[in-house]
């Protein structure tokens, strides 16, 4: 028998007590083993839940899981960064396996902690930590074990995918379906980790870890959330072919890792286009599979719980039958990130000018200057002193296009510049 | 070190060869090990090959490498079931490791195959045998472990899909695309196996005996190829709002699994309509994890030897680091198969009559005896004596719409039923 301590009984970690409950039996065939869970640490001993257990799991106080000798597996799933970390630090000191879907404390603290579990021979697996229930971790470290991976692209937030399909497909404004989000629990009361894209970066840090072999700055990774994108831009993004997705992007070059998180036009055509409502999805190119993509629910209960059941299992077998860790994936590179101003992008930009002659002549003038060439253009005749116009520049390098705003702005005729967006050629 | 030997050196076979070669280093630090070819089995020595290697390493008798104990490892790639079904025989027996991508041995042979390898303590993976590079036999076993799954839909078969696709992007018809299929290398001389269903029956009958941990009789499955989809179904199911794919199924029921193999109307809405060309995909419903795809190319040279080749790496590090062989996988259940018969669908129904009243009447009569009922009825006018009659039904059982048939037939104004094409509801 595998004995198990759980941390936390919210919405995943109630999910992985129910499977663990309901398909008892089928577990403990594919594990060889009986799987138990000892302890339960939760806040409040005494609050009512729905599930079907003894009271004497619980506990409030964390050394009865860490110091229990018969607990062989650590299962984290209270979130956050601390005391998180903490637990899980103490967790693989003392010789416990650790299962977690913590994708902040990975993220954060992912080669510390993979190397005190090859140190002490136990396992952590934390495939719950991105992308929910589809199969993305064990995949890039086992079946894609033969590639090169060259890039790799994910839709990794399941409540900014919502916003954006609900803002396209009912012509809705930001504001508007963010609380609707916030009423149904598809978005946080606090959204500002996902809307700011900063979840996303979390995981994409994961992934590129993992592919490329190499330990990532979270802080040299560029993130932009979705809160400047306006219903205009949705549509005229329509208008050119094109959906806008926040993007996690990850892409190997001489010189180093492109990794970054933004809002991205990408073409109608393209499969990632078809991700729609919660749904996350990985898409990925290595030198032998080509293209390879997954999709399926990255949130939820359920679908995590799977994630996690799943990870337990893999950890409760290799506990059962000793099976030694043989992790032999270190991170042996030591990619540098390359710095946003030096990625070459095609780019959406939106101005309000003056509706006089000349204005479009002033700015195409400063974009020549700055080696910046257009693709299209769209203006349109307003009966308006004011008037949009809408660009879309071939291929070039972030540092020109700052370069040619800041002389934009200046301009007179220019009042404002609505919006700026990556165009994303997968 | 682990050595191999390898059967085959074909077109997955040198991709195989090529990816060792090419990411030895990755390998070997992924593995733990190097890997070394030790022994190549090819029918003809001296035919000039791409491959750069020394020529002592091929070999036309096969004993020199089952009977050599320093190959830990076989590496089956030269398809077909004999004598490739008696290599792996005889490489298990003699305590050897098998990776095979080898589909009509694993799907007939499974039983046997797992058996045997289960008895000898050695690995058999054959994760190249369904769907190329996509990840899809190690996350059943794994990723999804925690689930019940209830159905699974692949399109498992490039050339089928290929065909498709352009009868549908192209509208033209069956034959010509056929040719041109071949012609590019993307259907073989004899496209037999593709076009008649049986090559996606295989994998449909190995992806269910891993889902449902049962055995398949092959000769239960139920198979119906493309040769009969003419353009004008195509046609026709565009206007009704879906499209044609060559679609394998297994839905578990209470009274035993549906496993089948024929075209099927597709919603154009559902993720598996986009997937086209000689892509594959498979989608599947969990009771957890809810709804999950994965998409990708199917098979070829590299995306294949992707699969083979982690496979081989994960054979490889259990060899090396002797851990010992822990599938519990055992096939448990013995469900039964559903005949097609008893099988609930909606149906497509294409008919050639007399233009002559009543003729509706007297069809629409026979199905109402046989409680089968309309979804929607399409009846165009033509120029001639001779008109088509299109029906949807509702949901129906299978030998409802047969006695109908049989019934229908008889009817001196129905000159030809000219195609009867399931419609599946995802």
């Amino acid at each position: 028998m595998i004995k198990i301590g759980l941390l936390g009984l919210g919405t995943v970690g109630s999910g992985v007590f129910s499977i663990l409950e309901k398909h008892a039996e089928t577990i403990k065939r594919k594990v060889g083993t009986d799987l138990k869970i000892e302890k339960v640490l939760v806040k409040d001993k005494d609050k009512q839940r729905d599930l079907d257990f003894d009271d004497q799991i619980l506990t409030d106080d964390i050394d009865e899981i860490i110091n229990n000798k018969d607990i062989d597996l650590l299962v984290e799933l209270i979130g956050g960064e601390n005391p998180a970390y903490n637990y899980i630090i103490a967790a693989l000191n003392s010789g416990k396996s650790v299962v977690t879907a913590n994708k902040l404390v990975i993220a954060k603290y992912e080669q510390e902690i993979m190397g005190l579990a090859r140190e002490k021979g136990v396992q952590i697996n934390y495939e719950g930590s991105v992308a929910g229930g589809i199969p993305v971790i064990r995949p890039l470290k086992e079946s894609f074990a033969a590639n090169k991976i060259e890039r790799l692209y994910g839709i990794l937030n399941g409540t900014t995918n919502y916003i954006l399909t609900k803002m396209t497909n009912e012509e809705r404004e930001f504001d508007e379906v963010l609380a609707e989000a916030q009423s149904l629990g598809y978005a946080e009361r606090d959204p500002h980790s996902d809307i700011s894209g900063a979840d996303a970066a979390y995981k994409i840090s994961i992934l590129s870890s993992i592919a490329f072999e190499t330990s990532i700055d979270l802080n040299g990774v560029y993130v932009e959330g979705i809160e400047g994108i306006e219903l205009e831009d949705i549509k005229l993004a329509e208008e050119l072919g094109y959906v806008i997705k926040l993007l996690a992007i990850a892409k190997y070059h001489q010189d180093g890792l492109d990794v970054r998180v933004h809002p991205a036009f990408i073409s109608k055509e393209h499969p990632l286009a078809l991700v729609n409502d919660v749904y996350n999805a990985i898409y990925l190119h290595g030198d032998a599979v080509g293209d390879v993509m997954s999709y399926g629910q990255g949130a939820g209960r359920m679908p995590t719980a799977s994630a996690v059941v799943a990870d337990i299992m893999q950890a409760a077998r290799d506990i059962y039958y000793q099976r030694p860790e043989v992790d032999n994936l270190d991170s042996i590179y030591n990619h540098d990130l390359v710095n946003i101003s030096q990625v070459e992008n095609s780019f959406y930009l939106r101005l309000q000018v003056k509706d006089k002659p000349g204005v479009l002549a002033q700015i195409t003038k400063i974009f020549g200057e700055n080696q910046v060439s257009l693709a299209s253009v769209i203006q349109k005749h307003r009966l308006s002193e004011i008037v949009p116009i809408v660009l879309v520049t071939h291929q070039v390098k972030e540092e020109n296009i700052n370069k040619s705003l800041t002389a934009i702005k200046g301009l007179d005729d220019v009042i404002s510049i609505k919006n700026l967006i990556r165009v994303e050629e997968l």
